[in-house]
């Protein structure tokens, strides 16, 4: 590097797995680094559910970006909103007119929950990605006990009480089963009216299986063991409307007071702002480099993206591709600067994990399948493994534990937006 | 009691410390209890700026009410915003249109924050009675230093660094240390082009002295530990105005990206409810048995009414006050169902406490003063200890010790109303 030559600019679009693990990978490489999110926090997604269901608190799972990047002075983070990529003059423009202009870039602005042109659904069928949406949906079960609490007829009662969830991926069976532990275990003997152990949890999947990601003896394992926990699982069941009292089937229909969506999820707009080709659900199409195809210096990552694994297929939406890619695009960059080449994003698949409830998990590592006792222990200690610093880890493992030996969880909170307006509870307090 | 009579019905408005002490106090009569409040939780309102102030998280310092009273199968806990009261007939209305007859009923419905007569104000100068308007209030602070990382023009920045407390009470200092702490601890070497060290943080105060409950030599100590922290007082500076840009005095201005109003409270409207007399603040002038004027089966007890101590002043709006208020009203249930009397409420004011930064409190106690390192301890661990279930004893002592010996506060998150509209960050995940 001359002396007074400016360093090379690298801009990373996201604060999630991709893009921390991009500015992991570049340490110590003479870059000045930007990265900028349009939250202050990284979140810890496969523990959101989690939070939707009164178990962690939000701060168990998110930590502000500056902190984290704190001892890295070559890093500046920004908290602000993309709004558009000047690919021809190398500036990302964010919403309040700020400027960022870049040598290289990475964008890793990760996907959202979607409706495939049924947004009209959305009000009636929240997803979760973001803490507001865990704690808006944690809000929306813990009323439909209280509601129920008070309703006199009967039918009403039961539809308050009924729990759909549509999807059953790693989210719908995670949050199904949390559903069912809250009800049977955490609200026991809370109500005067109502029995909040007799709440039904439907969940409800297109498909033939649940788990499709994973080989078909662990799918039965967790339809098996969602059954033996009390959720009601209906297969090959596509929904074709969702109202505010009912989701909808061919032929039938469900009421439900409480319907949660987790089938789908769409990516950000990174593809818009650049003009490049996306899939169905928004993805950009990345060469194998993960570069966007005409723009070298511009790599793409993560849920927002879709390349091809070794294996042929897809790159799953997981943390895991997100980090896997992020480092790739850091590695890419690194050995551009030092005049190397390196060879295509090479995917390696460590393993599918969920789990059902508190006392089922499966991992299936390839080589390994984990099920029961010994897979939940494993998903526990992995998960606070993967968490950010020792406070957390030692907070969510008390929290943990509290709830397996006593079986209460800690968040059990219905607060409100600040602008405070809507139903009961809203706003400054009366009492 | 005859066979078959129905039993003797209380019904509570309130989940605070007032009307848990009053249900605590009736464990074992003879009695049908209900109680109502808009929120789902009760809250430990003395550490409320330390959710504002990223200390600590909401479900830290909140807990459901009915999983308080689980056990009490004699307690029915329900969700309702209280709209009035049929004393007629003795009748609580419920928004909704529900209605609870009660023989008893005890008011205990707290106050909130208030501008009297520049309602205007609040938008620019927002107080903290309620888990939303902390974390609103967490989010203007945090967004402040955000925001002038961005800023370019020196002035602007000054002022985007400029945090302004109106009200020199309890929460007014308590505030100003930790947001001192804040900037000078928690997020120094965080940002890029500023230095949030170089916070101002300023006190502003009406009267001659901070926290003017305490006796005058504590009232010293407490400014001149302020100042050391380096918080800027400002005594006898009565505010003409408050805009999004300053707070005006007579004759000049403070111009501060941050107001946050901690000069006043007003009553919850329960005098309206009843058409009865209120002070100045709304608060019901009550009987010294702490029954309302010509209702001698209605209670209203703690923030929400006036009434002299032994000492001919007025009880003080603080939480012990509330409790020892409960639990006479249920002192005169219980004596009344027996066909006993006993006498009027002798209120026992066991001490002042606050608490400036993580190195000094002030405790009083009448026949003793506790200052500094002592004051901080006993303080930190009386506050423990006045928490409610070992997990949340364990949660707070470990987040406070995290603080202590990293000066990493553990909830910095900018979340939103999840309506999700607004400015930066707003509403669904981009990234």
């Amino acid at each position: 590097m001359d002396n007074g030559a400016r360093k090379h600019r690298v801009v990373i679009i996201g604060g999630g797995f991709g893009g921390l693990a991009a500015i992991q990978k570049l340490k110590g490489a003479d870059v000045d680094i930007t990265i900028v999110d349009r939250r202050n926090h990284h979140l810890f997604q496969p523990l959101l559910y989690q939070v939707a269901t009164t178990a962690l608190s939000p701060s168990e799972i998110a930590w502000p970006i500056r902190m984290l990047l704190k001892h890295r002075p070559e890093v500046t983070t920004l908290l602000g909103s993309v709004t558009g990529i000047d690919a021809a003059n190398r500036v990302v423009e964010l919403e309040d007119g700020g400027r960022l202009p870049y040598d290289s870039l990475i964008i890793a602005t990760g996907a959202r929950h979607a409706y495939f042109g049924h947004d009209d659904w959305e009000p009636f069928a929240p997803g979760l990605k973001t803490l507001e949406d865990a704690t808006a949906m944690r809000r929306r079960l813990l009323l439909a006990f209280e509601a129920a609490e008070r309703e006199t007829d009967s039918e009403r009662r039961r539809a308050l009480l009924t729990f759909a969830i549509i999807g059953a991926g790693a989210t719908g069976v995670e949050l199904a089963g949390a559903i069912v532990e809250l009800a049977r275990t955490t609200l026991r003997n809370e109500f005067r009216t109502i029995q909040p152990e007799e709440a039904r949890v439907v969940l409800i999947e297109a498909g033939p299986r649940v788990l499709a990601n994973f080989r078909e003896s662990l799918s039965a394992y967790a339809k098996s063991a969602l059954e033996k926990l009390g959720v009601e699982v209906m297969l090959g069941t596509p929904v074709t409307g969702v109202t505010a009292e009912a989701v909808q089937f061919e032929a039938s229909e469900l009421r439900a007071g409480t319907i949660i969506w987790a089938a789908g999820v769409l990516a950000s707009p990174a593809a818009k702002w650049l003009g490049v080709e996306a899939d169905r659900a928004g993805r950009i199409k990345v060469e194998p480099d993960l570069t966007v195809p005409g723009h070298p210096e511009i790599f793409a990552i993560g849920d927002t993206v879709t390349v091809l694994g070794p294996n042929g297929k897809p790159v799953p939406g997981i943390g895991d591709a997100a980090k896997q890619g992020g480092k790739y695009a850091a590695a890419v960059i690194r050995a551009r600067l030092e005049g190397r080449s390196i060879g295509p994003f090479r995917y390696r698949h460590l393993g599918d994990i969920a789990t059902v409830g508190r006392s089922a998990a499966l991992i299936d590592f390839g080589w390994l399948q984990l099920t029961g006792w010994i897979g939940w222990w494993t998903w526990g200690l992995a998960h606070i493994y993967f968490l950010i610093g020792l406070k957390n880890r030692i907070s969510v493992a008390i929290s943990w534990l509290w709830i397996y030996l006593t079986g209460h969880r800690s968040a059990r909170l219905i607060t409100w937006g600040e602008a405070g307006s809507g139903r009961t509870g809203g706003g400054r307090a009366q009492e």
